[in-house]
């Protein structure tokens, strides 16, 4: 007998017939012996409805105000849920944040979670009940209620994982797993067995949008194990853990890319100590959040360098006008812009182990005439920015050099 | 400067543009120097769209999981209140039943309050914020959402004015305050300013449906003076509060008419002791609550009498059933069953100082032909049953003879 976290997804519980679905799999593996503790979101689209209407009541509303509306998505998931566990037959009680005893910081709207009394659920679980905590809420030390931002019901279940020290802890979803890449660009895309932390974060913030990248963070931290898999199929997902041997045997896990970046060129910035910093500074200071930054020496041209950096597409038009003005201040040459670039990034462990994957990573894009304009490494990822419209095929071709469709 | 609590009901915040008046309404109050405790209602329909999602989760939903589900609608009303007032420059702080500390008793879906703890309230009005508390709910000793049942908005109003010893409480709703009777029945029915207690509770449970009966036996407990008035004028409505001499010149205050009942006659009861109690028993087993009983000695046929009642309309065929097979069994000669009737009564706290109201009201009923089929009496109302179609007809003449449209 063992104690299962099982966490569903808003299109997992997108209408009734849907949560009585979860709550057959629920009862399922209830008479099977264990001891169930589930998660759940919101119905799919009641967080964007009431979002609306707080947006329509006022242009810039207030964020607790904003958590008490929206929380309420999550309490009707599970007292529905609850509601079809006993019209199956079987016990079930639903707990809020406050109830479950989830305590966060005080950030409205993007909560961290700061510790859990899982006494009042253990006391459930062992009288035998099926117990439902609301995901995505909190409690703050005022006693007022918070929610962990888009993806919060995964950091709720993988903090309950932790706080009862779970057996399992697994996150149902509408994918199959986590894929050696977008099965949408490349129908050779394998899904991975087992995927260490690192490699998930770097897989997640790159768009593979399977895991709220907080819980996986929250999941290393705790060393728990999670396993993403489908809502409506029994077939094993994808494992995520701590790295193991196996996994340095592999020199790359995946492929990701992301399209929703723009890049900005400062051309003939005057070679001074701190002018990184001061270009870097205008467009933090607006809250632009910049990703790659390259910047060469200045050998072939003394006294100058060329500045470049990527910024989010929505901020491109912000971040082009800021950074022309400072261009002029600084007495650079001038300032290009492209909003028509697309990152595509190798991920894997076994990089730190492997030489010469970059070498194939340029030969297998050059020898599709791809041009790289960019480049930037980790220990663990070498991303490339390249013309958007090569995307698809760029992932293609690398998915193809690494062997990535092979069985593991 | 006041301590005010206005409660809304869901008509008054069925929408998000009604909600943006009710909070303009309550910045006019805080603008003229007041501390406002608002008390919301779910959004109109909110609370049986809720329901019905129950019940189609579940033929006999589990109370404690309804209450979760259903608690949300005065969730969402509160947080868009505040978000209103926000927009309109002013601070609001939203507090659900268990941060307003109400406490309430276990029974799910009708419970009673036990106690308030405002602390917090009294805090956030001291400094300077609108404090809106959701109606309907509180938490019981285990730490569980509880709902107060239909109407229960009313009672936290109450409760909370009573707890903060408030200046004023008042219900704000769709309609101007009491009236003397039905003004769809009766043109001339004209609005109450000043009703006891007592004479609201006969009016409420008689079916003028202002107030939750609840709330007035709470206020009555506590002594809280209630102005029930509409929530879109200015215009001022009913006070509720202890009786007054002024009262008790008025010989009646109001006529009140229920058609959801029927009568059930037992015809030929042979009169033994504890035959009343046997029947009574086996309607109050099922559950069926019994209002008017009837029973005449049985002068006119020794060893025998006729044993009257009425009961709700929905359980007649119901009681009839059971009523019919105990007639056999103790030997009555048959039942007479009519859900044709109507009750209509006088009610009044100087009835208990002022003689020859029964013979008044038995002559009005005459005059018009109505024949008087049961009746019965109480200290502060008369009551008679008649045949239903000639409800309105009973009621007018009794208004007029009365002089109830007369100004006070």
């Amino acid at each position: 007998m063992a104690l299962i976290v099982q966490k569903y997804g808003g299109t997992s519980v997108g209408s009734l017939d849907l949560i009585r679905q979860v709550a057959a799999r629920i009862i399922r593996e209830k008479v099977a012996g264990h001891d169930m503790l589930v998660v759940l979101s919101a119905m799919a689209g009641e967080t964007d409805r009431l979002l609306g209407m707080a947006r329509s009541m006022s242009p810039d509303p207030d964020p607790r105000e904003v958590d008490v509306l929206i929380s309420t998505g999550e309490q009707i998931s599970v007292a529905l849920f609850c509601l079809a566990c006993q019209s199956q037959g079987y016990e079930a009680r639903s707990l809020l944040g406050f109830q479950a005893k989830i305590r966060t910081n005080n950030l409205h709207g993007q909560s961290r979670i700061v510790g859990i009394d899982a006494t009042r659920i253990r006391d459930q679980l062992d009288r035998g009940l099926i117990v439902a905590v609301a995901g995505f809420q909190g409690l703050d030390e005022m006693g007022d209620i918070t929610t962990l931002g888009r993806g919060g019901s995964d950091t709720t279940a993988v903090a309950l994982a932790a706080a009862l020290e779970a057996d399992r802890c697994e996150i149902l979803t509408d994918v199959n797993g986590v894929y050696t890449t977008d099965p949408n660009i490349c129908p050779k895309a394998r899904k991975i067995e087992h995927i260490s932390y690192e490699e998930m974060l770097e897989m997640a913030s790159l768009g593979a949008k399977v895991m709220d990248i907080r819980s996986v963070e929250f999941a290393m931290k705790y060393g728990v194990k999670i396993h993403v898999r489908h809502s409506q199929t029994d077939e094993p997902g994808t494992i995520i853990s701590e790295e193991d041997e196996e996994m340095e045997d592999r020199v790359v896990s995946g492929v990701a890319y992301n399209k929703n970046e723009a890049r900005i060129t400062i051309v003939k910035v005057p070679d001074q100590p701190g002018m990184a910093a001061r270009i870097l500074k205008t467009v933090s200071d607006a809250n632009i959040v910049v990703d790659m930054i390259i910047q060469n020496t200045s050998a072939g041209d003394p006294g100058h360098t060329d500045f470049s950096f990527t910024v989010p597409l929505l901020d491109f038009e912000k971040a082009m006008t800021l950074v022309t003005r400072l261009a002029e201040e600084i007495g650079a040459e001038r300032v290009l812009g492209d909003d028509a670039i697309a990152k595509v990034s190798l991920i894997g462990v076994g990089m730190r182990s492997h030489a010469g994957v970059a070498t194939k990573m340029f030969a297998a894009l050059a020898s599709e005439g791809i041009n790289i304009r960019m480049i930037s490494t980790s220990e663990i990822k070498i991303s490339c920015v390249i013309a958007e419209k090569y995307t698809e095929l760029a992932v293609r071709a690398l998915h193809s050099a690494f062997e990535l469709d092979r069985e593991e």
